[in-house]
């Protein structure tokens, strides 16, 4: 049997792979009156007092909407609200798994960027969080700005954030087992949507020198005709030198590849053709180049998505530990110095001794990365005053 | 420590009556490839091809949405989605431990009509069926009505239909205690908001003779002024005499009491000139007649809200059982007969020589109940040709 035929198999037999359980059994009529009537009016009429209590009185405290409308589910893209259900069912699987976080899917059947953000502000006080999930670009942007504006919970979206934030911290350890130093590398990112951009951003926040973003039209550069919003943006801060060209002109001398795009994009020749380069070739399942031929082209460090090479660079090491955080201090927001608090925290997991080219990231089912990421997220969210409790 | 201060302190310690977990243990590479990426692909294209395998492959297939605007939380009238929260975790607590269905609140910030159906319309494909609760009338009838015309699923407003079908259930059994013939009654029901219209609908439908409702101006009466258009329609079908006057009038030589109004609207004198009245005094948590008084007054049978007075009349004996027929089949609405049936299946779990005036109604902690429900929802959509699913 095939993995595709077992998951199927396994989804089949599973009816659904989150379940929503009673956090304490209704045996007698004791139960009955202080879980729900007559008992239940009093948490009630707190809340009604002070909206704030309902932080401490209902689930929200912990409870974070796995936000989708089903336009960019993995490399599947537009399939709609039902369709992406299996993968915002895993996702919370994830959070409760590796963040003891309780997540639930809203699949929203529209694609209209109003609808979709009037829809989740009209339910985001039953959350302490919004996760925003596999929405296509430039879409996703205006969403998550403008939920954000609406929102008085933190609002994240992953595919950008989580994934910037995991590249970053890899891109932290391989700097050190390659030998190189942080403002002087150029890092070449092929893949201008959501996740490409926001890498690019986050390693330019974090002080890595020139950052070449590249689309299927070849190297980003300020000035370019038909740039969207999010490309507009990056290119007054990216490309540095203003080079014209190809992914593989964009390659020539570069220290790294980070690629968010499709399969078979990258060559022998052209991991060659870097300057002992660290190729993080993250498509999924089947990445930029397989990881024997970028090393046969002579990288130094090499990463991907799967689970079956070394250095799986995957966003559950960043999710669940995030909103673990922001949850635990009621943060208002999921700050830009939170995101590099996360990535030197997730990097800082490898010790000095054992950081080699096959172990520059710790293993996605490390469950104690959450944890590390989350004292981070808190720590960040005391320091610039946006906790509402104090640890 | 009162009732009140221990369910808040039980509320406090809780953080959250409900949780949300996974159905598996993610501890293996194996387990992250099936429940996510890159297994999760294939039930989301197999749901792309046919919608319909999402009651299959996902928790669809069991799960409910309790759906509230916050505008008549129990007695507190319009608190809002956030200080509704704990009712609603209430009710799925008793979704899942009464009938193993899942619930999950959701509770909008919104009190326009036209929203709410929007709302829970852009997220209907996510659940099996759509369960509202406390929305105040009459907005409640029109938001019943539109749901039930965009969703393709069951849409049911348990503070109308579940009350109205346990109020049934406990006449049926108390009409034979009594001695009274079904359609020969005069059935006073004291509160024409959406409980007390939908009680009389449903005894109407089932052939109790003469239903007589009031609300705080008196009888209601044909052709009266002021109606809201649910009690004009209810106007045409009760009250056959055309009586008009005070809830003691009405009274005067009715077989039965219904009331899902407030606390001591009743007195024992009331009940004396009842024709040996049944007296089911609903307001909670303080009746409309307490117990002791009805039966000073004459009642031959009494019944509250209450869980320390006998007969207690409690929706939590419908809706899990509801849902549970309803998604058992992949009905595609809850019907008329469903509900006749569901009262009739319930009444029946009380064997007749165990029937007595304290004894019409199984207790509100019997758990067999929802499936003695299920199977009269079920086994009516199949006959009805509603269900998708043969059993």
């Amino acid at each position: 049997m095939t993995l595709e035929e077992k998951a199927l198999q396994l989804h089949y037999e599973m009816q659904g792979k989150i379940e929503v359980i009673s956090r304490k059994p209704v045996t007698t009529r004791e139960d009955l009156s202080l879980l729900y009537t007559p008992g239940v009016a009093e948490p009630c009429r707190v809340i009604a007092r002070d909206e704030e209590e309902s932080f401490r009185l209902t689930r929200r405290s912990n409870l974070v909407a796995v936000v989708t409308d089903g336009t960019a589910v993995l490399g599947l893209g537009d399939i709609g609200p039902a369709a992406g259900m299996p993968v915002m069912e895993g996702k919370c699987v994830l959070f409760k798994e590796f963040g003891g976080i309780d997540a639930f899917p809203l699949c929203i059947d529209s694609k209209d960027v109003d609808t979709i953000v009037e829809t989740v502000r009209l339910l985001s006080k039953n959350f302490g969080g919004i996760n925003l999930e596999d929405i296509s670009a430039p879409r996703c942007f205006e969403i998550e700005r403008r939920l954000k504006e609406v929102c008085d919970i933190p609002v994240f979206h992953d595919d950008q954030h989580g994934t910037a934030i995991v590249v970053a911290a890899a891109m932290l350890n391989a700097m050190k087992v390659a030998g190189k130093e942080m403002g002087k590398m150029k890092i070449v990112i092929n893949g201008a949507g959501a996740a490409g951009i926001a890498i690019g951003k986050l390693l330019i926040r974090m002080g890595f020198g020139n950052v070449v973003l590249c689309d299927i039209h070849g190297i980003i550069c300020e000035g370019d005709d038909g740039l969207n919003p999010g490309q507009e943006e990056i290119s007054h801060i990216s490309n540095l030198n203003k080079e014209k060209g190809t992914l593989a002109d964009a390659l020539k001398g570069a220290d790294a590849f980070v690629g968010v795009s499709r399969p078979h994009m990258v060559t022998k020749e052209m991991v060659a053709s870097m300057n002992q380069g660290i190729v993080f070739a993250m498509a999924n399942p089947v990445p930029e180049i397989m990881p024997e031929e970028a090393k046969a082209g002579g990288a130094v460090v090499v990463g991907t998505g799967r689970s079956d090479y070394p250095n799986q660079i995957n966003n559950v090491l960043i999710f669940p530990g995030i909103f673990k955080g922001a949850l635990a201090v009621r943060a208002k927001e999921i700050t830009e110095s939170m995101k590099v608090r996360a990535a030197y925290a997730i990097a800082a997991l490898i010790p000095e001794d054992k950081l080699t080219a096959e172990n520059i990231i710790p293993s996605a089912l490390d469950k104690t990365v959450a944890d590390a990421v989350a004292k981070a997220v808190a720590d960040v969210a005391i320091e610039e005053g946006i906790a509402r409790i104090k640890k």
